[in-house]
């Protein structure tokens, strides 16, 4: 005969910690708990696997099971020393579902159970109190008639009221006792008539009514769907806890509170918390009354100290410190326990983990460590990646209001505020006059670059999170709010209006990247602080690690930005971006204009020392450090002018016939630019553009070196390969180059040629591909475009509709999706390695920063990850917690 | 020691016709004529594997050659009853490189190999002809000069011009005796000169020189890019055919001739061919001199039965009719002969399979088959299935000259003539009035089809052969030459201008799809037969076959012609292409503009009689065969007006502000269609247009199975597929709508929900996808598409350079990918069937077209391949050689 009933209390139970899986999380906490001999009311575990039959056989419950659960009310009456439906020393059950993992729609916890016309009488008679026996009636009434007989709660609220207004009350703690009596009558009469069935008065009958309404809920549609849609199999069913109720209302002696073992805020280790006298738990979270706090020290409300717990019941205060501590001790991590005082004597209710801030789990984590309550590996473990991200961006100071006047996504983190400009070129002026800006667009285009280099941050009204926007933004380490369709701009009024607010150029605004709220004027920030606590971390964290960490930076700005991030080198250096800048892109465009080779040659040359200077720069900056240079990339179309007047301009600045250059903007018209003229391409058409490329590249080394004493040894890395005869003309060209500069220079450099895979065909071609390569890096972003079909630019508006609907639950384009371009990563991965047992792996897409995607270059035996700068701590943690395989997700 | 040096002779060989990987095909082809017995000049091959050697051994001949040459000169000298060098009855040898595939760049023939001061003067006393003698000595020097010791023919050919004009005489034949002899010397005098060392008078150091110099020129620069790019290793190595010679210019009583065995033409059985008394074989091809027919029957020549070589020289005549008929009858293939009359006695030079029009190529195999010289299999095999194409559509007469005007690519086969047209409107208001257009667009789009429709022919200006305008063009059959660059299109002055030559509108041109050429004015056409020899290989490729050939068709017209050409079914049906038909683009236009999904069923309502009206006519037209309707597919912005014009009128069509309209169009835009909101992310985002689409396809299959008496099983397929989870949503729509139709009629209808595999990710998690669908269509353009990261609409200029720099040797989208694609594919198949073994598979893309692709169809173990229905002749073959494994390529 199964066990379906596991008891617990007295300092034992039947089940522990480790039978999650059956008990809940609540119940084995609960287990365990007692088994600790920690102050738990007693109780039972009905374990899920009794769901699970419940839902097998057209919904019966087990045979043997009332049986079981006799006994276990035999034995917590015996625990408790009192009796279910007894008139003398009644027990009360707190009766509480609790699954593997929380699931929304389930019922909440049914408190007084066991409540009826008689016992509610005993229970006034024990405790010389009718007001609060028949409240906990009135209350236990109204959320079984709710929850376990389907009559809307808001019948019941109703009652409450029409006996207030009767009384002329306006609280319901105003009501008296024969208040209650009679909205206790109401309510039972109410019952009776929408339901053509009386509210139960035995105490077992309402027992199995509850229990059958929670496994009717766990099966109920709006339990499916959010299971369907987590991949949480129905058969693991949901556990149910049985508990003898104490009362933190009782009287005066009594109490209900909320305490952290540390601050959340900080970490520091104090006793944190609220308590609220003769109250029950649930009135904590209503704010109708003044909390009080539970340490004398803890808060700097002037009189805490003569109200607080510590003051007010010493002895309950001492018995839950020592909970405190002992919970810590055996869980090894910062709790957050509900508790109770009744009638003096403390009884814990629950713990778990606490919630907490980044800058408090570091201190914890280092602290612990400390108190050799858990390993380093341990300690990183217990931070979630992503959360660095807060400390690594100014935030808003949170004691401030926000005055927010429209929401978009959250594209890039961190807050922002400046002066609204609606183009690149007031900002680039508002930038020399030294005022603040934040770039509004429709949405960016690589011509915006110079714009966003001097914004504070930018706000699209267009695009997702993937975007150009948010993907230079992120790069750039600045706030973005991305496709904020609420907002409108008038192009011709020079507005942004939104939320009924309009504002115009000139006006402040902030934006707040890691929430995606757009806020109406200026509001003071805090600053990033990555010293002490999160410095111990990172070190712990490189001593962990297997994967290299690397940054992706196009600017001697990112890469400064990288190295103080920990950066171990540049993965991608974008070259394309160093062709927007100012004095730079007509010459770009006279290139991309000329007629023949020669006129393009001509232009390169004056590229050239451009290019060189921007690399020399790099490699100063990463000295000692790999530099991975990409070639150009973007189609050529994206560096000539769009705009009607930036065509005119552009038609004076490089001498042109204006209805010529039109003509030839038109000819360069691509209709799928993502999949056109772009990557290796561009080096096989013009290979004068490679040529010149490598030439400023190992030029640069051989000066770098010079400067820095160190050797550069450059990686040059061809993107957009599809077939492996691309990569062998494309680095044929950098091969004769690297030749004819060692001969002028009388310098033999080292340096590595290898290739961007991002392309199906690249990924499958793996092995023939690294024959030529010394070094593939997945480009995650364009193979997980090609692998899906799915275009960034174009995908925010049905990608929402997907995860709307179940299609999908992630983004692909930020958490890497293993089945399919995970697959096409790990063919390239073996066949290349298959060719060459020493080529070098890495990712340098977006999914680099992402912790899931990290643990999966792990796994694949990837080299290094490169991510954007501000990525870089996020990818040094995940990197490590990938190898210990623990993780706080 | 090995053998190095095959002989042949006198009705004995050393080798044989199946050892060409060391014979090449020259020597093989001898040696295999010589062990007939046929009249061949004794010769002796050296194999190729002497070539490898010498490039493997620092250029060093392997020992034992020498001694093996000098030994097979010995067995010429005795089967020829001459003597190499000798002054009396002198042997002199043709020499000739022969691979086992020609490469280009290797060395000509060289002739009269063995001449000097000696043996001329020995030539000329044994023919009593001392013009002659020195003719041949010139001709060996020159021929020597260039190719042996690399001093320009040009030097050579200006000493003969120089003795011309210093004798007056304008013909080189004109020149006497005395002038050749001045002309020899005097090139040996330059020889010496210009290379610092003599004319070798030695035979023996003629040959070797020989030798060396083919071996250097297989290794030669120009040879090597060649085999780097067809994939032919080094090591094949070149063989050398030395050959004892024969004079068709000896005297009147010789000639040279080329000979067919059949007429190339019309296939007929019957020596064609042409020969010149008293001359050398390579005279034939110059053209100077007029030739005169071989058979007395063969022209329409009328006195070609007193020049013809029947009346002139019948017993060579007779023999070489002896000849041809031995060898079709050996090698079981119409010959082309190359032979010599030396002095009344035939030779024969070389004979190889002849070159032979499509309709000769079918009558030829069906005769032969009815002369049980080859099988059904190798009759098929004989064809080449592309070459059909040219029996399939209206072609220029070959007899009328051509006034090209420009050129573009061959787009789409088959000639047409119209007029003029620049507009899609244009076309169809021509067309009203009964006259015949060519429609002359920039570039197409889905706004197009309606004047593609109705237009002979289609020319645009940009775009590849997989450009809209191609794609459209074949599906439909008409001809389209696409991206013709060199033509300027001036829409304000309704002009077409190329090669100098200004069209208007209303002007007549002629297109040729099948060259890619643009003919000022109309011309004549040939057109289409269907019946006889075709019918007859038809017939015996689909009894072979075991690859199903489905049509991918549209349209009634499209479907008729289909099922014309033998078509067992529709494998796609694109129903876009049903609503940019008249009446029906601004309903549509109403569905996507509408504000909500009650706006988008209101047009959705107007639009379902339309389609299954649609269906039902497809389905009665292919009536007891499968019909595959793929669901809407191409983002909704195309079917948006662009021309400003255009906004205007949809505006008022739909009841709707322009400008707001023009905001809905922008807003729609998308940065790369290709991978946008399309496919059944359409039918995700609204499941209504599936859900309609669904309901005309089960309410007309019900009307069909009605009409017809045949039921109906419509194969539904979901485009665009990369999750299992959208093929489960889309799939959940259409059961549902079958579920009501049932219930509506009453008729439960048997159907099949599948899905196109065109995205790399879909391929890879073909296993899961298989679990939901019942087939998987292979949509090898998108497939292509994303594979490569290769937009097919704007490839067109990198595939260009990409060719000519020897990157790729097939355009990717005009023959399968093996190794990338092909790979995926595999896969797709592999993993699909192992969820669901009776899983259908088949291909819908432009592949299904190609015989190579065909050929991988086969051996992956596809069901049934689909392709436009002028293909489906070509496939019926091509599949059928597949299965034989045998082929004409």
């Amino acid at each position: 005969m199964r066990k379906w009933v596991y008891t617990f209390g007295n300092g034992q139970s039947e089940g522990s910690a480790g039978e999650r899986d059956i008990l809940g999380s609540k119940g084995a906490n609960l287990a365990e708990m007692a088994s600790l001999g920690l102050p738990v009311p007693p109780g039972a575990t009905i374990i899920s696997p009794a769901c699970t039959w419940f839902a097998d056989h057209q919904r019966h419950f087990p045979e043997s099971l009332p049986k079981q659960i006799d006994q276990a009310l035999a034995e917590i009456e015996r625990m408790s020393g009192r009796r279910f439906g007894g008139v003398t020393k009644p027990l009360f059950l707190a009766v509480r579902p609790g699954s593997r993992v929380p699931i929304p729609g389930m019922i909440e916890a049914i408190l007084n159970l066991g409540l009826n016309d008689e016992t509610v009488e005993a229970l006034a008679e024990e405790t010389g109190d009718r007001r609060f026996a028949y409240d906990c009636y009135r209350r236990f009434i109204s959320s079984f008639g709710d929850a376990v007989m389907g009559l809307d709660r808001g019948y019941f609220e109703d009652l409450t009221e029409a006996e207030m207004r009767a009384r002329g009350v306006s609280l319901d703690t105003d009501l008296d006792a024969e208040a209650l009596i009679d909205i206790v009558a109401a309510m039972k009469e109410l019952i009776f008539e929408e339901m053509s069935e009386a509210f139960p008065q035995d105490p077992r009958e309402q027992l199995w009514a509850t229990i059958s309404a929670t496994y009717q809920a766990w099966l109920a549609p709006r339990a499916s769907a959010y299971r369907a849609l987590h991949g949480i199999p129905v058969e693991w069913g949901t556990a149910l806890n049985l508990q003898a109720m104490v009362f933190g209302n009782r009287n005066a002696a009594s109490a209900s509170g909320i305490v952290l073992t540390r601050n959340p805020e900080t970490g520091e280790r104090q006793l944190f918390g609220d308590y609220l006298p003769n109250s029950q738990g649930s009135e904590l979270a209503l704010g109708e009354r003044k909390l009080y706090p539970v340490s004398g020290r803890a808060h700097a409300n002037s009189n805490a100290g003569v109200t607080s717990m510590e003051a007010q019941f010493p002895a309950a205060y001492a018995q839950l410190r020592d909970v405190a501590a002992r919970l810590e001790a055996h869980y090894r991590d910062m709790q957050d326990i509900e508790f109770a005082v009744d009638d003096g004597r403390l009884h814990v209710l629950q713990a778990r983990p606490a919630r907490r801030s980044v800058k408090a789990s570091l201190r914890l984590a280092v602290e612990m460590v400390g108190e050799r309550l858990i390993t380093r590996e341990e300690a990183i473990s217990r931070i979630d990646p992503v959360s660095l991200e807060q400390l690594l961006h100014p935030a808003i100071d949170p004691s401030v209001e926000r005055n927010v006047m429209g929401t978009g996504l959250p594209a890039s983190p961190g807050a922002a505020s400046g002066e609204i400009v609606f183009t690149s070129e007031d900002a680039v002026a508002a930038y020399r006059e030294g005022r603040k800006v934040i770039l509004v667009r429709a949405e960016t285009s690589p011509e915006d670059v110079h714009g966003m280099h001097v914004a504070e941050g930018v706000l699209t009204l267009r695009g997702g999170v993937t975007s150009h926007a948010a993907v230079v933004a992120r790069g750039m380490g600045i706030p973005c709010v991305a496709g904020a369709s609420g907002l409108r701009i008038d192009t011709a009024a020079g507005t942004l209006t939104g939320f009924g607010v309009t504002l115009e150029k000139g006006d402040f605004i902030t934006i707040d990247g890691s929430l995606g709220q757009i806020i109406n004027g200026e509001v003071p920030m805090i600053q990033p602080e990555l010293s002490g606590d999160f410095a111990e971390i990172m070190e712990w964290s490189d001593a962990i690690r297997r994967l290299g960490v690397r940054s992706n930076a196009d600017t001697p700005a990112d890469a400064r930005g990288a190295r103080s991030f920990g950066a171990e080198g540049i993965g991608l250096c974008r070259t394309e971006h160093m062709f927007f800048e100012e004095g730079r892109i007509n010459v770009m465009r006279e290139m991309i204009l000329a007629e023949d080779e020669d006129g393009r040659r001509a232009a390169l040359a004056k590229l050239l020392p451009m290019q060189r200077s921007d690399f020399i720069e790099l490699f100063e900056i990463m000295h000692g450090l790999p530099v991975t240079i990409r070639l150009l990339d973007p189609p050529l179309h994206e560096f000539l002018p769009k705009a009607n007047e930036d065509v005119a301009e552009t038609a004076v600045a490089v001498g042109m016939d204006e209805d010529k250059l039109r003509r030839r903007i038109e000819d360069m018209h691509e209709f799928n630019p993502m999949l056109g003229h772009r990557g290796c391409r561009l080096a096989i058409s013009y290979p004068e553009i490679a040529e010149m490329q490598a030439r400023a590249i190992f030029e640069a080394a051989v000066k770098a070196a010079e400067s820095t004493g160190a050797a550069v040894v450059p990686e040059i890395m061809v993107p957009l390969v599809s077939l492996r005869s691309e990569l062998d003309y494309v680095k044929a060209a950098i091969d004769g180059v690297a030749r004819k500069v060692a001969e002028e220079t009388g310098v033999f450099l080292d340096y590595l040629v290898g290739t961007m895979i991002e392309l199906p065909r690249a990924a499958l071609r793996g092995q023939e591909i690294a024959e030529a390569a010394e070094f593939f890096s997945f480009g995650t972003n364009d193979l997980t475009q090609t692998t899906f079909g799915i275009s960034r630019d174009d995908a925010g508006g049905f990608l929402t509709t997907y995860k709307r609907k179940g299609i999908i639950e992630q983004d692909p384009f930020s958490s890497l999706d293993f089945d399919g371009v995970g697959e096409l990563i790990k063919i390239a991965s073996e066949r290349g390695r298959k060719a060459r047992n020493d080529l070098k792996l890495g990712i340098c897409g977006e999914h680099a920063g992402d912790p899931a995607s990290i643990r999966f270059c792990e796994q694949t035996g990837l080299d290094y990850i490169s991510c954007s700068p501000f990525r870089v701590p996020i990818a040094r943690l995940a990197a490590a917690q990938a190898v210990t395989g623990l993780s706080a997700r």
